[in-house]
């Protein structure tokens, strides 16, 4: 019998709502490269939720989002900020700088970015022309540690980044479990208030693949398809991403789904400080980062799937437990018995 | 009611019997990034229908599979021939020159490549180092055309870059409807024992989307998914598109899809020249390029859709149609009709 | 005893003057990287010539300066246009293709560009988002053929360039030998009326080393020293590139060498035509362009040295002869009984 | 009067004898590109000095030898490690990044790097393919605090390096001033046996412009112009370059003028030291790092130039002091004088 994971948040296919109309419209004729019916369908529907006019893009996978937005975002000779853990600086394999960019690591022990640590970098950025103007500051929402931006928070960098002259990014790999967070007080409208562009993931959330880019910033609309085509993200059959988000973002689908996989890490969270263990991060969403002993990751590792994510300074280890839409309650339940099952 | 399109072989969705897999598997958990097990049975699938050890990718569109194979495969000082019809050349928005390479363009009317064509380049390119050099010679089968090579050419270019130190990539949007032309001899083990790397594109022949890369040169197999991952092109997902080469290879459901395509074609192509319109090249495959007049672009445009494709120096007009694996017969025949009625 | 040259126009050293200006003020303390008195007063002294403010900035060699100019006028998603023969397209290894743009040739017979070439190319690259914006038209003066642009031609390229929303930018390695040339009507004036950015080439009449980028258009000003800086191209002791510009625009000594230049080449020209030979362009510079038989190429090579540039489609050979500030009349005059001696 | 500046070591013009050379030879004609007879003088004075065959190759100004340099070395998909420090991290507006990789930085307090930080790097680098390869490791010799290496240091770095199937570059900007520097051990031999590739800057030590490129490692000779040529950083007139070098090398002149460099920082950091004040590194080099307190900045400030080249965290200024080989020794005596009258 195969181990229960707990690896990631992409294990499992896609909603199944979403392969049912995909089904039921399959032989339907449509144009392609994001001119369809159904692409427009989604437009308005985020348009209607968020209240303004926005440009509404798809893409493939994750990083490849990230490169195109920042690849748009950004001339040659600027550069992106983000929190010393941020995605792009140390998960994308370069892809930032294969498009010629410089990522500005900033000081953050929770994941999350500050205006004084952005102060900071700005500091160290004023010799000109010797150094790139930070341009960027992007942001994950949740955080790579699975920790959340309040509402107060996003305004203030929003602000700040207006007060300098630069834009505010938002990485949405997992911004739906963001948004069905406890731990914070933002809908997308609010999102789309304090940011120029940013992204809601769909491949975490229940889509078979896919995230949706959302542009507040009118600057960014008249050529963004052509450095998708020239990134090669823009999809044929455009149609199939769409009819993804479709499905999530009706009635709310994917904060119910994210909502399931928050309470899920939430009960592995609790557990481990229960019995004596430190989280690395508060649990907000549905990751559960925990520092564990040798003894209690075999003891898991012979019953169920996660990742030793890295080793801290000091030579503790910390595991990495993910949650998802997909994942079921009676196999956390068991995980929560063997973490409680002090012999 | 809607106009019957032939404007593109990606109109509709995928093969019914994808999306049956899809839902049957769709709550597994398996790993990700192409690790996970239908992509290692696409491996073994193929390696046993070439007979050989490869290395074998998946991507999500044919702009980034071109543009990944071709980063994987030149240095920055080296650049890519191809014919001055070649995608790469023409319309994928720069991709190939945003990874940093030259592309070199070398005659051809009919959309192939021929060793002539790529030796004049070659004398262009001498004068080191205010040159780059190519490295690579880029074809595409079926051609932009919808010409298709036979095992004989092919060698022949082979053996050309064999000699001379360099690369033969194969772009394959299209290689399913060129290995089930009936103007053509050869079959994937041939394709790979001639080349050093290929695709064979799913999006044009019924896959929801996805194309899958075949490498038999072993030099690019290390390095390989890292330069997928820098340009954004691996899906956490990955199951999902193996899967759908999964039904597309089993049984080679691919060249029957694909014969259905060009019969189609061949029969809009029949039609044209029986009533005298001239083809700008002959029908090999899926695509139908003809000379029109006026009178007959507007009668056709009444009922169906397709594309002016181009104009010539002379200023003719060419229309394009195109055929797919889910195009309809009897939406063809109506078309016919139109054609043949000369009234 | 060596041959003479008539390889190149950059054989010899600098004008005695400059050594003499650099000698004179070697021990001077001065600031760098652009910001010191010499490049002040060479700035002070274009804006006087050309009668207007502009931005000047200085580069090392010619390649350097086409991708830092190129660099500051394209977004990624942007191609510049030149002719077939532009050096861009064929000498500089790849170099604007390095930094991610496509340089997009349009037809030339002569080695210059025209309103109707460029029509051509634009109505290629209509089909949004698969083609990059053409937004830069580069065109050399001199010519790679050493063929000249009249005010008129170049006033018609740029209204054609403003009406399209597109620039022009001049490439002049050889701007002095065409301001120089009998053939031409324009003044530096003229050219920054007629131009967004343009360079004027000291390598090739008469400096060390280094060019002078002049910007009319304001909008490419404020971060063009980043650009410079970010390809390597600010030299810290920046007023020796200026000691030199200072010496060659004074009283336009820089016109008065490439007079001698353009006379000699004239000389060259015509004794060939006079001896039934046939020129590849007409000789409007300090660059000869000659279809010559074996045997003349065979004589001639005994004594001097100059390139065989290239072949014709149909085997006829081109030999280059090139002039400069420093060519000495009467290594010419022997030459040109070498040609006139038809035993 | 003008102040006298301590800001650089590039301020003032080159060594007299270069432009006598320079002057002598002003008429001679000789091949371009790095193909001349003096290019070939110093590669064979090199190869003498360090006792074995390498290639030797001429640039124009440090940033771009480092992105050339680097551009050779490394793979798209791979990276270089430096220190928090280096250069190439800090200032030189993403240069590094504008030709697609990632500069990854290690820890480090005085500008050196250690194989322990380096492997913290490495620890950080596993999950291929998320990841890029950490491939060349950089280092600055002087570095950017005025520190330098022992032959010790770096054969325990270059050792790490082999073993890990990594190259070690050396930026040699100042390297003329650590090898004349009384706190090493190293000869130009040394350098050439623990690096892949290594430059000997000529800004900083005497030339008008200019730095000398070795590379003992045989891998990087074939195409190094190629890639010099592409990122522009070839001169036509590669004589001037290659001549100023031919003086500097002759009889170990460099060392000579570095000695003085050296001595005059020497006495600076020491009068700074003797009053009480805290470098921030040892003065080791031409550099002193010192830090100020407002009053004694102002003072100071008053007499002559010098950098206040950043504030700790702490709130204190660190001022920066830079001597050359044309530092005038009574100059540096009124600014001991300066700093000793404590009134």
């Amino acid at each position: 019998m195969q181990k229960y994971s707990f690896v990631n948040d992409y294990g499992e296919g896609g909603h199944p709502d979403i392969l049912s109309l995909m089904t039921a419209t399959n032989l339907e004729q449509h144009s392609g490269y994001g001119t369809d019916a159904y692409s427009n369908t989604v437009r308005q529907m985020i348009e209607q939720t968020i209240g303004k006019t926005l440009s509404v893009h798809f893409a493939s996978a994750g990083t490849q989002t990230n490169l195109v937005c920042l690849a748009a975002m950004l001339q040659p000779i600027e550069g992106v900020i983000c929190a010393n853990s941020g995605h792009i600086a140390v998960n994308e394999a370069g892809a930032i700088e294969a498009t010629g960019h410089k990522v500005i690591t900033a000081d953050s022990t929770d994941g999350k970015l500050t205006v004084a640590a952005i102060e900071k970098v700005l500091k160290r950025h004023t010799l000109s022309p010797h150094v790139v103007k930070p341009k960027v500051v992007y942001i994950s929402n949740s955080t790579e540690l699975g920790t959340v931006y309040t509402r107060q928070e996003l305004a203030k960098l929003y602000q700040f980044c207006q007060d300098k002259g630069m834009y505010l990014f938002m990485d949405g790999a997992r911004l739906g479990a963001a948004l069905a967070s406890t731990h914070q007080d933002m809908t997308l409208a609010d999102i789309a208030r304090h940011t120029d562009m940013f992204w809601l993931g769909g491949t975490k959330m229940g889509a078979l693949f896919g995230e949706v880019i959302i542009i507040p910033n009118h600057e960014f609309a008249q050529n963004f398809t052509l450095y998708q085509k020239q990134h090669g993200a823009l999809l044929a059959k455009s149609r199939i991403l769409a009819q993804q988000f479709m499905v999530l973002l009706k009635d709310d689908l994917y904060l119910d789904l994210c909502r399931h996989a928050n309470q899920m890490a939430t009960q592995i969270g609790n557990a481990f400080v229960t019995n004596g263990f430190e989280l690395q991060a508060p649990v907000q969403s549905n990751q559960v980062f925990v520092i564990l002993n040798d003894a209690m990751i075999n003891k898991l590792s012979q019953h169920v799937h996660f990742y030793v994510w890295n080793e801290l300074d000091n030579g503790q280890k910390v595991a990495r437990f993910v949650t998802s839409w997909a994942t079921k309650a009676d196999k956390v339940a068991k995980l929560l018995a063997l973490i409680n099952d002090t012999n």
